[in-house]
């Protein structure tokens, strides 16, 4: 049976040269359309442009309006392609609106070398049933962001206080991941996983959307399957804006993913 | 008397609507020009583009191919402008060739709210005199990379042991910095500033060229004059790849700007 994320992400040729796809209303958060799952759209896109290099290595995305579910249209242009990596420009638009821009290197992570050298730590996260399921979000919170149930997350009760008026202020938000419906994130559904997690800002005790001005994601590794491990943190709010730093770990203690966004700050 | 900085990313407008620059050959490193010198130029026109919003806050800059000093040709698209940012697509070419691809969204930095609520600590760097001036490096060195040139560098003795042939293995660069001709950097600038160290992996006992495949650069305030700190890490080389973090604090103690790149990791 195809996945949830396969279905949503599903792509059209048409006659142009575009992509069409049918942006799925249960990715809604908020006032617009999750956009890590509007990158994950267009990465699939870029995926099926440059073939011999199916894997994103580095993906950054800037969000010019909001998007709305319902029809979308996705071109691309591969600027340069040879070697071991090919780079693409696409964009994601809905009735000629533009609604975000990303640049994007892919290649074939299975052909890079395997030497690892790592100085970073995993997440250290209670065991999945010491942790707090996402759906026992309040109805309320559930009705803003039908997103969370495209997820079954489980996250650290040090730092979910903020779901009960009482957060950290360390700027912290990790939890154990997987899609609802058990199917394993593949390299491109990575792009998503890092914008998958509540605003690392409601930790700091400023509830609210926090819209993304840019998001740059690095895929590192293949992610073995099984549950993932998500980690968000912010160090500087500043200038009325944050940066959120993302990482994503497989269930082998790999770093599979890292990502920084910047974005501004709820208003709150 | 105009600056170095200002000198060397000079723009003319050309009749098509692009703008004609002269790359200086003072900003060679190894096989190219300095991606981060590439960065500065395209910034520059991008600011000229969107002169109400004249400073980057997000820029993504993809490396196609190694530029050459002479003649080069940047192009500008405005993608949004409208409210407080404008989103900018840009692009480096030579003869027809593009260098680098950059996403940018800009805003007015001055103009932002002015509250700062941070956790990042600033790095701690002996005082100027007991630093190691990079003006020491051996005759070698400074024949392969010309662009320690435009630079008054001032190293941490405790992440310099690379130079002489004792690297700390941490992952870890960190210097004073500011122009060789004393001219302040303003946000444009630390663009620039974000790509001006040699490569984090010299500290991991790997030297060599790395060359950029993706950097993004978030500014987060106007710099305040005098010298800057700089601080480079890696984390994690895997698939063949490192990320180098960059942070640039101000002489008033602030983070004025955060980057980070995806390279690759010297062949050595």
């Amino acid at each position: 049976m195809a996945s949830e994320w396969d279905t949503h992400t599903a792509l059209t040729a048409t006659a142009d040269g575009t992509h069409a796809v049918e942006l799925d209303p249960g990715w809604v958060v908020g006032g617009g359309v999750n956009g890590g799952y509007l990158l994950g759209v267009v990465g699939t896109a870029i995926a099926e442009a440059v073939p011999a290099r199916p894997h994103p290595l580095a993906v950054s995305a800037y969000y010019l309006s909001a998007a709305r579910p319902g029809p979308a249209q996705v071109s691309t242009e591969v600027l340069r392609e040879g070697g071991s990596v090919a780079t693409v420009s696409a964009e994601l638009a809905q009735d000629g609106v533009a609604r975000i821009r990303v640049l994007a290197t892919y290649g074939d992570l299975r052909a890079m070398p395997d030497d690892v050298a790592t100085t970073a730590e995993p997440p250290q996260l209670p065991p999945l049933e010491d942790c707090v399921a996402g759906s026992l979000a309040p109805e309320e919170t559930r009705r803003v962001a039908p997103v969370m149930e495209r997820f079954d997350m489980r996250f650290d009760p040090a730092c979910i206080g903020w779901a009960m008026g009482a957060p950290s202020g360390r700027g912290h938000i990790q939890a154990w991941f997987r899609m609802v419906d058990g199917h394993d994130v593949d390299p491109v559904g990575l792009l998503m996983v890092c914008d998958a997690l509540p605003p690392v800002t409601f930790d700091l005790g400023r509830p609210g959307w926090a819209p993304t001005l840019e998001l740059t994601v690095h895929v590192r590794a293949v992610p073995t399957p099984g549950w993932l491990r998500v980690s968000h943190r912010t160090r500087n709010v500043a200038g009325g804006m944050f940066e959120e730093d993302c990482e994503v770990w497989d269930s082998a203690g790999r770093l599979v993913a890292q990502s920084r966004q910047l974005a501004m700050q709820p208003r709150g």
